[in-house]
């Protein structure tokens, strides 16, 4: 049997999902849950511990005291301001040396993965937990896009392959050519929640998905669910197109039941 | 003195501020006023009628019957989707030539104008109405960037730059380096508004503008006022920075006084 795996914990439904699967597979999992982004659920009766994002040393020593050696990093972190970090002499040293402003969330992330490694961990990506992890080309459920929504999925990703490129997000919303938001540091929840109110008249719009170029593939995978498809059908829109072979799809059969029960496609596009 | 001239009115408080200087300049206008985007104070005590957007024939009748032989298209407009544009047959016609799903909104207004030419008007920009239109390169008031802010407007730039080469959007927040928001379709002042719930503890962010490289000069400048200072001020924003010698000041004096009551620097960077 596998040994002990440590699951660093931020939020959405990824880390829990991955517990599950440890589960059914009795893999033992540790969870080191991070404060302010973790869901509490993802905790439910399951060795853990909750650690302050700069508390370094801290989180380092739970780890090693829980016996863990393989870690895979879950969900998403908003990046906090440096103050806000209060970063411990362990993180401190970590950001002296790497300079935190300089980095774009991108370039941290690879350089935490790079630096849990020197310590001796071996660092997986959550694919490699995951039965059929990612989403494949070509449509998932019942429903294709028509034209229309074929010339909106080509605009949207090409505003979001340039915005990945900056490192400034990774999903943006067309509809009829108009580009009617693009996520920063929201997230992909509130993009759809605040297109709702933007939305035109006619054939509804589409939500485009694709993974960062420098994205570190341990750390930070694009991910949809159920609760996107959900969001995106309030929001008014026919349809989702992520990036093929890159993004993360959890629960993929609930996923595509809610996408044909909504009306909407959802389609892997020329992944990488 | 020179002809009557016609305004083409959108939204926000640019085209009323060209009604005032033409009137203390003792100019005639008459004002087209675009339904669901002018607002009703543009139009008060003013020659005036309104017109849908689609209207384009009516539209034409109209300043033609009010011997409008110069005119300048001012204030925002958003662009509806075909459907709800309900193009009357002048309009289809000139959809019909340039193709409008094809074009983003810098090739439409492009469009309109040479249009507009066509049929014999005089299209000027609304920076030859102004005295001082422009923001000047540096510094307008008291305050000026630290360095922590020249790095946000540098990052801000870039992003701002690039998103203006799709054709999505003028204008972005940085704080510390982060990216919180980037405006596509819902205008600066959503912007602003949302990113108030997403700043960071520490050293607020600056808001970048900036205009779009295929923008026609004489349809849609980025432009900045007084309530651009405000809500700048309640988003906790410590400054905005334009892009020098494109940006429209409206009430020079007034921004540069709101700015420096709200401790915002506000200054002119790089311009073409």
């Amino acid at each position: 049997m596998a040994d002990r795996l440590g699951i660093v914990a931020g939020g959405g439904a990824l880390p829990r999902h991955l517990v599950e699967c440890c589960r059914a597979a009795g893999r033992d999992v540790f969870v080191l849950a991070v404060e302010g982004a973790a869901e509490p659920a993802t905790v439910e009766g399951v060795p853990h511990a909750w650690c302050r994002l700069g508390a370094a040393a801290n989180g380092l020593a739970l780890l090693r005291k829980n016996h863990v050696t393989e870690l895979v990093l879950a969900g998403g972190i908003r990046r906090p301001s440096l103050p806000a970090l209060r970063p411990d002499w362990r993180a401190a040293r970590l950001f002296a040396r790497i300079g935190y402003r300089a980095l774009g969330d991108d370039g941290l992330l690879s350089a935490v993965v790079e630096e849990l490694e020197r310590e001796g961990f071996r660092v997986i990506g959550a694919d490699q937990l995951l039965h059929q992890a990612f989403v494949p080309e070509g449509p998932l459920g019942q429903l294709c896009p028509d034209r229309q929504a074929q010339a909106d999925i080509e605009r949207g990703m090409q505003v979001a392959r340039t915005l990945g490129m900056l490192d400034v997000g990774q999903a943006v919303i067309v509809q009829q050519g108009l580009v009617l938001g693009v996520e920063a540091i929201e997230g992909t929840d509130e993009l759809l929640r605040r297109c709702a109110g933007l939305r035109r008249e006619g054939p509804g719009g589409v939500l485009v998905k694709v993974a960062k170029p420098g994205q570190e593939p341990r750390a930070d995978r694009p991910t949809i669910g159920v609760r996107t498809i959900l969001l995106a059908a309030e929001t008014g829109l026919r349809g989702i197109a992520v990036e093929a072979n890159v993004t993360i799809v959890l629960d993929r059969d609930e996923v595509i039941r809610a996408a044909d029960r909504a009306g909407l496609f959802l389609v892997g596009v020329g992944g990488s």
